[in-house]
């Protein structure tokens, strides 16, 4: 294990792991099925929980938190700040990927981070994929986001959404991946307290956001040329992940675990 | 279109439509379906046409073929031998993948392909990827192959079955994508004859071999279980595909055609 925190590591690692025990519950509750926790060692030091459902809502969906360290190689360090004397890391984190079986469901898509090298910030974000029009969520999801976003600080949602709508993007396909959320990385004002508040903030909201809109379309029934749409736009959601995604490249890249990054993949998907 | 092309240019560009004209008559016979084809133009000069079968017995197939030229950019550049002094480049490729609706097929790529910069090779390959234990069929497979590679070099069999088996390897899943077969690049030997002999047996092996295989274990029987297994493996398909294949990456960050790079993907793929 990692020992030795300081008191900023502990609170930040303690709370995703209140926030991994939120999410679990409310969404075991509302699928009726329970998650299964798989523990992986880090080839650093620490390691992580992998909890993965195959429900009756969510399809599949996988909440994983870690807390690890080490040494970051040589090419991988200059693309990270801090390291430019010494290459160790410590990093605490949870995501989230959630695809339902309804093709009314959104994709759903959340992480938090905390990074510790010579220098230290948070990072992360949420955003949903739906495979229908979804504008009228598409407004009410966008609002909510801003409310929490302003009250942190006026320019974070702009910044925060349009970081989110940049990197959400196949270029390949000239597509979005979704209807965006917010984004954001090397987050650090000098004011630790505030910085976590607005990371707390939006894991908050990202629980009830997630539980409400669950709720809201879990029982409406759904057709199979909607089902047939889903499955193209999880193609997408593939080829975002597997082409893209800095998270799932440098967890490939830095030999972590392999079933923890690709726990984001759908159950399926297909391509015309 | 590309014009003043040299004889060997020529030559091989020909051969290639030929290859993709007999691939195509063969696969429609046994399917009892037909291709469709489209032309897509190239950023640069030139450009291809993509044929693709949504067919009875190949569920999701497509072969490809391209002429182009054009100026590489610099950091693609330094990859690529004779660009020192001069970025621009000509190719003339055929690309073929199959993915059979029959879990006892296994999914069939091949491809060859011709680039001049101001030097000149070729490349190509081929492998299967069954979702089956296929041990009597790689077996033969990789005698057939040897007797093709072993009428041009004796070195040739092992040095590009290695190639092959170190290429198709899903590192992140420490997991070969298939049984192997030959794989090969910047071959020239200072004989072009012999070089493009080569290339064509390999492509007449290829038409005959698919042909033979197909018709083999089109028509047995096969198990619900025995697709879910597929099912998987095509999983791991797209992973290659996206996470490492060249051609996959070289086409999307050079601005190639989406829809005919993408064509490997198989129609489906799931997810544990």
């Amino acid at each position: 294990m990692v020992k030795n925190l300081n008191n900023e590591q502990k609170q930040v690692k303690n709370w995703f792991f209140d926030l991994r025990n939120i999410l679990v519950k409310k969404i075991e509750n509302i699928d009726k099925s329970k998650f299964t926790f798989t523990d992986w060692l880090h080839s650093g030091k620490g390691g992580g929980t992998m909890g993965k459902i195959n429900g009756n809502i969510i399809e599949k969906g996988g909440v994983n938190i870690s807390t690890v360290s080490g040494k970051f190689s040589e090419n991988i360090r200059s693309k990270i700040p801090g390291t430019e004397k010494n290459p160790s890391y410590w990093a605490t984190g949870i995501s989230v990927v959630l695809h339902p079986l309804s093709p009314l469901l959104p994709s759903i898509h959340f992480n938090s981070r905390y990074l510790n090298t010579e220098k230290s910030w948070f990072g992360g974000g949420m955003d949903i994929t739906p495979s229908n029009e979804f504008d009228k969520e598409k407004k009410v999801f966008h609002k909510k986001l801003k409310f929490i976003c302003d009250k942190h600080d006026p320019s974070y949602y702009l910044h925060h959404k349009k970081w989110c709508d940049d990197y959400f993007f196949l270029k390949h396909r000239n597509e979005p991946r979704g209807i965006g959320g917010i984004f954001f990385d090397h987050l650090n004002t000098g004011d630790f307290k505030n910085d976590f508040e607005y990371i707390i903030d939006i894991g908050n909201f990202f629980s009830t956001y997630v539980n409400d809109l669950i709720i809201k379309y879990k029982d409406i029934k759904w057709t199979e040329q909607q089902k047939e749409i889903q499955l193209l736009k999880r193609g997408r959601y593939v080829e975002f992940n597997l082409l893209y995604d800095r998270g799932t490249k440098f967890g490939i890249e830095t030999g972590g675990n392999t079933d923890a990054i690709l726990m984001s993949m759908p159950p399926n998907a297909k391509w015309k």
